[in-house]
């Protein structure tokens, strides 16, 4: 079964924000908001994420949010886009 | 089955920010993130939603992204949760 991993994400801190854009790039995950990555994931890939992510905030659990969603086709192919503002792969990260 | 609705959005005007967020509690939906809300749901609460957020967002399109999943209890329960910032209900969203 293909999954999807999705992950969301609440810092308000700019370098470390940037940090997590820059390795949730780095698994292979496409920025898909300014706060958000999505990406085709094995369970090995995601607990992978999660290792990280865990790794990069430590110390400064109470300042962020991350969930992570493990998404089946089901759940990945139920997804809505309403809006037309998309993102390229550089940290800055807008374009339309 | 019991379904989720997850919203995420991506707004940066101010004004229309909080409408959303407005718009998404009103909804029944709880906020989880500055610009991410979840609940439960059924289908018809989600078309209800998708209209809702399409019409909030009529004529700027361009400027923003919201995306919805209909997450299914095997995708709802896959979430993990790093971080303990949190949200209350008010529009400033704050609470630690």
């Amino acid at each position: 079964m293909d999954l999807y991993l999705l992950v969301i994400y609440d810092i308000s801190d700019n370098a470390l924000r940037s940090k997590m854009a820059s390795f949730l790039k780095s698994q292979g995950l496409e920025r898909i908001q300014r706060s958000a990555f999505i990406g085709p994931a094995t369970p090995s890939l995601a607990r992978n994420v999660e290792a990280g992510v865990t790794r990069l905030v430590r110390g400064r659990e109470g300042e962020i949010n991350v969930q992570l969603y493990l998404l089946t086709p089901a759940c990945f192919n139920s997804r809505t886009i309403i809006g037309e503002l998309k993102y390229n792969e550089d940290e800055s990260g807008l374009v339309t």
